[in-house]
């Protein structure tokens, strides 16, 4: 006899899913979405195009470069679009790289940065540069002495982080922006989790280079942005038709680029209110998972994105507790997107210090926009038991036993 | 007093403007844009997330990619997603390029190619590549005693774009796969003003790498695909979490890829009546200009694009020309849409032996979906009219007195 659904049971079984990613993705905002809408089948012109299809495209994308650029005090000439923040990160560094050569072979960076930055490194060291990755203290901080020390009269590039995208630590970036321009050194930042998230000012800050990604702030995926400094040469990085002032041919990503714009204007808009919101949010589940035996909390304790809660359970593998936390109805993380299907225990949690076994047991959830008190509720009810349920079949604790 | 409009010109101020610039771009058809919808604010997970959003995503990337395969008789396995054709060009031939420098270092392409593929050659000929440009015939074609005569042991790739995107002529591409099968030397082909027009079959071609774009088959701007033969080694082209084997880094844009596969299998579906259909537009609108004096026809007559029709006319400046069309609710183009702003003859114009004069002088109509009969005779209405009008103003009338 089939079993007869209680109310609360089928109201539960129907809730919607609690999405609690969004330093992997985000969905594309109603408001950005609607922008967009008339740039595929009707405002549909080619930007290089002469006539008034191509005329209007080159507008909005105009437009579009203006909002991007003052959210981080720039000019809009100093934007260049590309298609999101890896092909951004790349562009910088090997621009940067081999227009600059003859000046020197070597780049800084640190051991937390995201894969865009570090494989590009490791493919610069292939080509004759010398790559120094930067410790980080237990919370994810860089030591300014350290990167000051680093400094030598062959460094022609720092690239480091604005803000980790797996322990949210905000690095001390006008301070190392202070000390690249001492030394005459260019600086980048990946700036892919903070940009329209906390402010930022390139003048203020010494920003030479900055890469940001419409995805992650509720615009559409296949765009992103390079500023590049007025007067910094980078080599061309795409080659043919010469858009983008000859940087990145191709032609342009219209809809997706007014969709990025949209998106810039709605969190300049927006920024303040939400870095409040997501912060109390943020610091309930914190404050509501340390209740939980055996927890740790990775990166920093206050210079942390508004957005990010990084836990470490003891005896647990991250993978495990994603599927599970799938199985209920919540969507997380362990560690970044990029390396799910990865077996290697994340590189930033082994930068801060973690034991291999514990930089395995990371749980991600970064909140937004539709996230609410109850989403954070939920989560604070469901995740004891499945932390408890995955410790009792934990081969760890057979091997320590607790 | 304002002067009172009568019927038909109401009628005509307001009807609809003719596109037809086809080559340069597509309008994204109306069931792409409802196919992409879902995936912008709905199933907006991130392709490399463990949880549902992630996997839900991932399917249908795989799913695109398959639809895509089947359209040039690949393995699915052998596409790779990029932010569009000027990427994939790019990717191939630097790829190929310094993944096998060990073998040699000549490189072999034409004179008509698009920019993406002549600036990268140019960019490789300042990296230690040898590049040979070979001549094209007075119609565009590739002489294949030619390309076997520049092949050297030194050669490691050929790069022969399928058709050529300003006068539309078609190459003899499986000949030209066969020659480079022959000598083992890889063999590129641009096709993204073929891919989804005419049939394409990787294998019965011989091609190793072939380029494409959505945006000219009615799909969404800032998506294309590299098809790279199964064994067949190219360097990664952008580097960071290891997207598309590796080879491709970035998270990859869902919707966007959502659309190209959906306007590639409604190309496959098409293909042969919309070919047949834009023939005879095509040929009709050959036919009527045919009748203004001093036309001449570029490009090949029979291998030609079914789309493609590009004239000069005597004593006309291109660009007026265009200008003049716009106003009369026509978009046009003179050569390609990314060289509209430089004040250079056509490259490819030039190739085929027009004089520098003639090759500012040319009309490029291309014809897709949306165009009718009705479009086609009025562009044969207005045409006749706009090009006198130019002539009696033309400063090169002057100087060879017609």
């Amino acid at each position: 006899m089939k079993r007869i659904l209680f109310k609360t049971e089928i109201t539960k079984r129907s809730r919607k899913i609690i999405y609690m990613d969004h330093a992997a993705t985000t969905p594309v905002a109603e408001e950005v979405i609607e922008t967009m809408n008339p740039y595929f089948g009707e405002v549909y012109g080619n930007a290089s195009s002469l006539h008034v299809f191509g005329q209007n495209a080159k507008k909005v994308l105009e437009e579009s470069r203006q909002k991007i650029a003052e959210l981080i005090g720039a000019e809009s000439s100093e934007i260049y679009f590309t298609s999101g923040g890896t092909e951004a990160d790349n562009a910088a560094l090997k621009g940067i790289a081999f227009a600059n050569k003859y000046k020197g072979n070597h780049i800084i960076t640190t051991k937390i940065e995201h894969d865009a930055v570090l494989k590009t490194c490791d493919y610069l060291g292939t080509k004759g540069f010398e790559i120094t990755k930067l410790d980080v203290d237990e919370t994810g901080l860089v030591d300014i002495e350290d990167l000051k020390n680093a400094i030598t009269d062959k460094t022609i590039l720092v690239s480091i982080m604005h803000a980790n995208n797996e322990i949210g630590t905000i690095q001390n970036i006008a301070e190392i922006g202070k000390i690249c321009r001492e030394h005459g050194v260019y600086f980048h930042t990946d700036a892919v989790q903070t940009f329209g998230k906390i402010p930022i000012d390139v003048n203020g800050m010494n920003i030479d280079l900055l890469s940001a990604s419409s995805h992650k702030i509720y615009g559409p995926k296949g765009v992103g942005c390079l500023f590049v400094r007025n007067g910094v040469n980078i080599e061309t990085f795409i080659h043919g038709g010469g858009h983008e002032h000859g940087k990145r041919s191709g032609t342009e990503n219209v809809a997706g680029i007014v969709g990025f714009g949209k998106a810039a204007e709605i969190a300049k808009r927006d920024m303040e209110n939400e870095y409040m919101r997501l912060s109390n949010l943020r610091d309930k589940l914190i404050e509501g998972i340390f209740r939980i035996p055996g927890t740790k909390l990775n990166g920093h304790c206050e210079q942390r994105l508004p957005n990010n809660v990084n836990i470490s359970f003891k005896h647990i593998e991250g993978e495990g507790l994603v599927l599970r936390l799938d199985d209920k109805g919540i969507a997380a993380s362990t560690g970044s997107a990029c390396s799910s299907y990865s077996l290697e225990p994340s590189h930033v949690l082994l930068a801060i210090g973690l034991e291999h076994g514990d930089a395995h047991g990371s749980l991600r959830l970064t909140l937004g926009k539709q996230n609410t008190k109850e989403d954070v509720n939920y989560v604070l009810r469901v995740l004891p038991g499945v932390v408890n349920g995955l410790r009792e079949i934990s081969p760890f604790k057979l091997k320590v036993g607790i």
